[in-house]
C-alpha cells in the first residue's frame, strides 16, 4: 500500500547535517520509506495524500536508556544522594513490580506516553520481574513502541529487590522463553558490575553468546560506583574489562551515562563496537558530572541519547535533547569542547538511536518511517517569516505533547 | 468580602522551609490574607468555601527578569555566539514593536502566558519604544499581572534599535507621564552599561533620586561584557561602580545574572540594597556561567529568579526554578558549594520575589493572595501514598500548564 505525507519535511541525515524540504511529498509503500520528492512524482497522482499542511515533518525519537519500572518516582527524591535515593525510591518502586496489575497500569501508561511523547524506539530496563517484565514488552507493543527490553538481574548487595543466583538464571531463561513479541526483543541486562556476582555475570555471558542477544547496562557513572567496581574487581584496571571479562563487552552492547570513561575506556568501545548512551539530564540531577560527549562523538564511539528516567525526570526526548545542549555548554565552559548544535543533538536523539536497532539516518529510503509531525502553528508569532531551520530550532526547544499531531513508528501512525 | 479556599496548602514561609497544611482552610478578606487554618474556624462555618479537593495550594510565581519584545524569538538562535545572537535575532525583534497592532498582539499572548503558567509578579523590560510598553502594561494588567516594567533606555552600539540621547530622555519622561496604572508601575531600565552613554546614565540616575523609581539593569553577565565595560569606564575598578557613579546603584536596584560578581561587587549589593536576579537557563543557554548562586545567598545578597527569556528559553517560571536546582548541582560539581534544595529554590522564585514588591513569605498574613493551585493527579501513580512535600517536588519538576487549576494575583483567581 503506497502512503504519502505532505507537509515540510526536515531531517538530520548524517551527524551535524540539517536538510528541509518545504512542502515535500514522503511517500512510503507499506510503511517502508521510498523517498522524499519536492513535488509529488506524476505516478503517484492518483494516490491520496495525507496532508499536514504546514507543519514539520521529522524524525520521532529513539531513548536508549530508560528504567520502565522507575516511572512511578519520577520528579521524586532530586535532592537526596545516590544512595539514599535509591534506598528510598529505587528499590522501593522497583519491588512494587511483583504486582502485575499495577505492572499494566503504569506500563499501559508508560507505553501511551512515550507515544505521546514522539519517542518511538526504546532500550529499557524493566525489573527484575518476569511477569511484569512481559507485561511491559507488550503494552509497548500494543502501543507502537519499538526496540528492547530487559528483565534486570541482580543478585548482589541491591537492596529489596534482591535475588538469588539460581533464581536470576532460571528466571531469565523462562523470560526469554516467553518472547514472542514482534516489535519488542529481549537484551540482557545486568544491572551494573556492583549488583551482580562474578557466577551471574559468566552465565549472563555465556547466553548472549549462545543466543546472540544484545546486552546493556551502565558504565563510569559516577566516581563512587567506580572505585566500588576496582574493588569488587581488583584484577580489572578499568570499569569496562568486568564486562568483557564474562563476554558482555561486544558488538551493540549498549552503556549508559560513561562521564568518566577515558581515552583507553572509548577506545576500548570503538575497537568492540559499544554503544554509549548519553543521559544528561540523569547526570546533572545525580551530580554525576557531564559526560564528555563531543569527545566520544569525535574520537568515533557510536553515541545516543537516554532520558534515564527516573535518575532523568523528562521523559520527553526533546527536553532531553536540549539537556544535552546544556550540558554540552557547561562542558564547553569547562573544557573547550564545542558544544552539541541543535542538528548534531537532534540525531544524536533520532537517528542515532534508530541506526542502533537498524534503521537509517534521518528519512533514509528503505526503512520503516518513524516520524513525528509538530504542528507549530500555536507557538509565539514571530516577527518574519522563519525558515525551516529555525523553525526546526524553535519546535525542538519549545514543542510539547499538545504540538505533536502524529507519531509514525514502523511505519503507521500510532497516535 | 470573605474568600476560603480549601486544599493541601503548601508555602515556603522562609528560605528553605516548606510548610504542608493537609487539607487546610486559607481565609482571605477582600483578597488579602488573614490566615491559614488546618480546620475551619467555628466563625466562618457559614461562608462559602471554594474546594480546591486534593489538589496543592502554593505560592505563585515571580518572575524578575525577562524581555517582553524578545518573546517572538523564544527558543530560536541558541547556537550563535552572544553577538551575533543579538544581531541576527534580539534587536530586529525588538525594532519590530515600532508596530503597535504587532505589539499587541504579542504581549496580549505574553501576558496570558505568564498568568497560565502560575507567574503573577514581573519585572520585566520593554523595547525603546514608548507606546508599545504602555500596551504591554495595558495587557499586563488586564491578564492580572503585577509588577514593574520598563521603557528600555540605549543610546550607543545597540545595532538597529538605537535611539539618541534627546529622545531617550524626552520618551522616557513622556512614557513616564502616560504611566497609570494598578497593577504595574514603571521601572528606569538602563539596559546595560555599554549601550547607555554617560550623560543618558546621569538623566537615569537623577530621575530615579527626583521621583524615588526603582532601576532595572544588568551586570556581570559574562567576561567579554566585563572587558567592555573597563574599556568604557577606565576610572571604575568594577562593573557595578558604573551604576553607582550615575545613582543608578541603590536600594532595590535589579542586576540581572551577577554570573561574575565577586566578594567585593556582591558586599556592595548588600551596602546598597541591590538585588541579584539569577537566571540560571539564561546562562547555560549563552555560554555565560553558572552564577555563584549559594554564596550570593549565604553572604546576604537578596536573590531572585528571572526566566531571562529569549536568553532563556523557558518561561514558566518552575521550569526556571528546575534549571536554578541544576546549575546550582554543576556548581556544587565544581565548586563544593552546596545545590539548592526544592524548597530553596521554590523560594527563590517565589516568595523571594514577592517580597522584593513587599509582598510576604509564603502564605503571610496581611499580604494580597499570589497562589496557584496544581491538580498534580494525572501525574504518574505512585507506588505509595506519598507526602505533600513529595507531592510538591515533584510538581515542581513535572507540572505543566494542564496542571495548573486557578493563579491568584492579588486577591482574584485570574485563570
Amino acid at each position: 500500500m503506497t502512503t504519502i505525507l505532505h507537509g515540510n519535511i526536515i531531517h538530520t541525515p548524517s551527524f551535524g547535517a540539517l536538510e528541509t524540504i518545504p512542502g515535500g511529498y514522503l511517500i512510503l509503500e507499506d510503511g517502508v520509506i521510498r523517498g522524499i520528492w519536492p513535488d509529488l512524482p506524476e505516478e503517484y497522482a492518483a494516490c491520496p495524500v495525507t496532508d499536514y499542511g504546514d507543519s514539520l515533518i521529522m524524525p520521532s525519537f529513539a531513548d536508549l536508556h530508560l528504567h520502565a519500572p522507575q516511572y512511578p518516582m519520577l520528579g521524586m527524591g532530586m535532592d537526596l544522594p545516590l544512595l539514599d535515593w535509591l534506598d528510598t525510591y529505587t528499590f522501593r518502586t522497583e519491588a512494587r513490580f511483583e504486582d502485575e496489575a499495577f505492572a499494566r497500569r503504569t506500563y499501559r501508561r508508560l507505553a501511551r506516553d512515550l507515544i505521546t511523547s514522539g519517542t518511538t524506539r526504546v532500550a529499557m530496563f524493566s525489573s527484575r520481574h518476569t511477569d511484569a517484565t512481559w507485561i511491559l514488552m507488550e503494552e509497548l507493543e500494543r502501543a507502537g513502541v519499538a526496540g528492547y527490553v530487559g528483565k534486570v538481574n541482580m543478585n548482589r548487595s541491591s537492596g529489596l529487590s534482591q535475588e538469588t543466583t539460581e533464581e536470576s538464571i532460571s528466571e531469565t531463561l523462562r523470560w526469554l522463553e516467553g518472547c514472542h513479541f514482534d516489535l519488542v526483543k529481549p537484551i540482557l541486562t545486568p544491572r551494573f558490575t556492583p549488583s551482580c556476582t562474578n557466577e551471574l555475570m559468566a552465565e549472563l555471558g555465556r547466553l548472549a553468546e549462545e543466543r546472540d542477544l544484545p546486552v546493556q547496562s551502565h558504565l563510569s557513572e559516577n566516581t563512587g560506583e567506580m572505585a566500588l567496581v576496582r574493588q569488587l574487581h581488583p584484577d580489572c584496571a578499568q570499569y569496562w574489562e568486568t564486562y568483557r571479562k564474562y563476554g558482555l563487552w561486544k558488538d551493540r552492547t549498549l552503556m549508559a551515562h560513561c562521564v568518566y570513561s577515558d581515552v583507553r575506556e572509548q577506545e576500548a568501545m570503538i575497537e568492540s563496537g559499544v554503544w554509549a548512551v548519553h543521559c544528561a539530564a540523569s547526570n546533572v540531577n545525580l551530580c554525576s558530572g557531564t559526560a564528555p560527549v563531543r569527545e566520544l562523538v569525535n574520537r568515533g564511539v557510536q553515541v545516543a541519547l537516554g532520558s534515564d528516567i527516573a535518575g532523568g525526570d523528562q521523559l520527553a526526548m526533546h527536553k532531553v535533547i536540549v539537556m544535552s545542549i546544556r550540558a554540552s555548554k557547561i562542558r564547553q565552559m569547562e573544557t573547550g569542547a564545542s558544544f552539541l548544535t541543535v542538528p548534531e543533538a537532534y540525531y544524536l536523539g533520532s537517528s542515532a538511536g534508530h541506526r542502533y536497532f537498524g534503521g537509517g539516518e534521518g528519512f533514509a529510503s528503505g526503512q520503516k518511517l518513524h516520524a513525528i509531525v509538530v504542528d507549530d502553528g500555536s507557538l509565539p508569532e514571530p516577527v518574519r517569516e522563519l525558515s525551516l531551520a529555525e523553525r526546526f530550532e524553535r519546535a525542538v526547544y519549545l514543542m510539547g505533547k499538545e504540538q505533536i499531531k502524529a507519531v509514525y513508528s514502523e511505519g503507521i501512525n500510532r497516535l
